[in-house]
């Protein structure tokens, strides 16, 4: 076996000014002091209330599954039509004539899924230009009623052509449909307003430097009008690629977690093959959640599903080494959950992260491992990597809406072996 | 006269989602219903609860002065050695053999000077990373003990190259001398981190394109480092050009109101001579506040005296426009104060007009006035306004830290005329 360790990394604390006054005092959140019991490792605790209240033995009883994390905004979005007459009927509606109808792409219907199953709660459709606005410049969105805030990072958006608002003129609804022009969702109380592809790509990966995935894949050639509005979806997104019982929606998974009796949920975000550091990365982490006094931690093993660039590794291949990887035992599957997070990648790293981390939240998890350079990728033109590897983690550590979230943060060594799997040794590093 | 009109816009309220639940809706604060006195036209009103309280008679009685809006973090911040002693002690200090220097540009002394005298309050000093990421990606920085914000949108960050940074080896404070290497501030518990050029860049502005005036001047030939830490300035920062008697710091500028008994502060920030339109604004801004029920509102004129780009009308000139403005009446004197905000221009639109705003809120501002593409300009390399022109209100609406600040959104018609200027008339507009 290659050199390699796995190890909880104290997140390098930036330094701060000195408080004059406790009033003028800016926070970092990666300042917060380390809560250690004796033995244990200093494992960084972030917005760790519940985690104390249970330490402290007075947590809820037996109704362990009523104590998943709640998600953002209180109650998880379900956009889809209940099986039945409603369902017919909003098909129906969504077919009748007259209707603009918009063609979903690949990545467009990777976003209804999303937004269907609640996974970016409490988001009920496609941005409208005040949500778009304030994901782009606060990562942020305001909740009606005061000043409570949930995070939002990407601008999950749907792009139009200048014929196609032509088409919906004043109309204020319109039919979403698939490559075979068969109706998945309605859009309604719809919003359209300027795409600036150049601000949007600029704010969101913090560059503008040809060649990066997401951009060429789903906005360069994309219309130059975002059409925001309220998503209707007729049924729920299916792939039929063999991979449908992976694709857990997030009332699905935390009833799986309910069914387990989980106290704690750790997520692990991948993309790539589960390589040994992973593993006993993933298998510590739990080690540590029992020390700390949760009775039954599961893991979320949640590689990405939707859109990758090309030289990732498919999802196919991956789903069979993560079944492997259980099937051997090398994680627990008493304790794991593996499933698929419908979401297509972004590639921008402490952007993105963030994004990762909330969508787990929605699906239950309330503590989140990280890595060095999350979500983060070569610079498409420079000889160097986009993002500064450790900015993901202090990013995500500081993000607003995300205080309830648990960030561990973690370090592997660069020589690691793959289990399973026909890529054998890599030298760079797959958490990210 | 040329044709114009001046009125109060009703912001166009961005559409959101129908509430399902009032717990998963998602707020704009430009939703907020409007209050509306009779006979009153609709003034937008944001946070105003204070307003509210004044009307219904039960605010602060004979102390109004002590009733200006608090600063941000609660105290400002004022980061200028007392006269005497201890200015001498930290003078001898700063000019220590073996204390590294830091030469500062132009533009480094105007943010010193910025920092000084707490405009950015609670920030005391150049960023350090958590902060700058925090600016970067958020627009605001947490506070210590809670999840309160303010709103710090600007990167006020400095600059250092590799020999800089050799030089400052591990020591712990630098001295910040100006061009004639004197001694101006020390920097300590200092910070070094990686001035990601492109990244700044492109999350600040919205773009990369060359030709950004203010990346020309204090970016592109910037070092590759930011030094962070906590600044101590050895004495009051002077220009020297005619002009320091109108440069008040937020503390002066507070003393001023509690001395005019203010009891509404509504300020205007500009970087162009005032216009017909602009003056008509004013004068009506102040009659909506009186008819609001406050007793004395007071106007800061506020111009924006740092760095501008080569195009722009110089200080000097327009604070002699400025002047003439109220020798004519055109302004009433004993409800104005003119005064130069001594931030360098970044050109930033919506990310710069939430610090134009902030810095405000410092000196005693509670109205803060916003016209149409405020801090924008044209995009350096294609043919069209760099930002959307309602862009720049519809962010500041939503920001976060800002909730305290009511804004005041204004249109101004195309074609105006000068006061007392020797441009007669301009066929843009000059709010921004």
């Amino acid at each position: 076996m290659a050199s390699m360790s796995t190890l909880f990394a104290k997140t390098s604390t930036p330094t701060i000014p000195l408080p004059r006054t406790r009033q003028t005092h800016l926070a970092s959140r990666l300042e917060l002091p380390l809560t250690r019991l004796p033995g244990v490792a200093p494992a960084r605790e972030i917005g760790s209330e519940r985690l104390r209240r249970r330490r402290r033995g007075d947590g809820p009883g037996s109704r362990v599954g009523c104590s998943l994390i709640e998600p953002d905004g209180g109650a998880l979005v379900d956009l889809v039509a209940p099986e039945g007459a409603a369902r017919e009927a909003r098909r129906r509606e969504a077919a009748m004539p007259g209707l603009p109808r918009v063609k979903l792409s690949r990545v467009d219907l990777e976003w209804v899924h999303v937004l269907s199953e609640g996974w970016a709660s409490p988001l009920r459709g496609f941005m409208r230009e005040a949500e778009f606005l304030q994901t782009l410049h606060f990562n942020c969105l305001r909740l009606v009623g005061g000043g409570a805030v949930v995070n939002m990072s990407v601008p999950i958006v749907l792009a139009i052509d200048d014929a196609q608002k032509r088409a919906v003129g004043d109309q204020r609804r319109v039919a979403l449909v698939d490559a075979d022009n068969k109706p998945v969702a309605i859009l309604s109380d719809i919003e359209i307003y300027k795409h600036n592809k150049e601000e949007r790509i600029a704010r969101t990966w913090g560059t503008t430097a040809p060649g990066l995935p997401y951009v060429k894949e789903a906005i360069s050639n994309a219309g130059n009008w975002l059409i925001g509005g309220d998503l209707e979806v007729i049924e729920p997104i299916k792939y039929n690629d063999g991979l449908d019982q992976y694709r857990l929606s997030p009332s699905e998974l935390r009833e799986e977690f309910n069914r387990r009796n989980a106290d704690a949920v750790f997520a692990f975000q991948l993309r790539n093959p589960v390589h040994n550091g992973h593993a006993l990365l993933m298998t510590d982490t739990r080690r540590r959640l029992l020390e700390m006094g949760y009775k039954n931690p599961i893991l979320l093993l949640h590689p990405l599903g939707g859109y990758t660039k090309a030289d990732d590794v498919p999802l196919s291949w991956r789903m069979k080494q993560h079944e492997k990887v259980l099937e051997e035992g090398v994680l627990n599957p008493d304790t794991t959950v593996v499933a698929i997070f419908p979401s297509p990648m972004h590639y921008a790293g402490p952007t993105e992260v963030q994004w990762h981390a909330k969508a787990r939240i929605n699906a239950g998890a309330n503590f989140y491992i990280v890595g060095r350079d999350p979500a983060g990728m070569s610079h498409p033109v420079e000889k160097r990597d986009l993002y500064d590897a450790e900015h993901g983690k202090k990013v995500l550590s500081m993000a607003p809406g995300l205080e309830k979230l648990n960030i561990l943060p973690f370090r592997v060594c660069k020589i690691l072996t793959l289990f399973l799997c026909p890529w054998h040794t890599f030298s760079t590093e797959f958490s990210r």
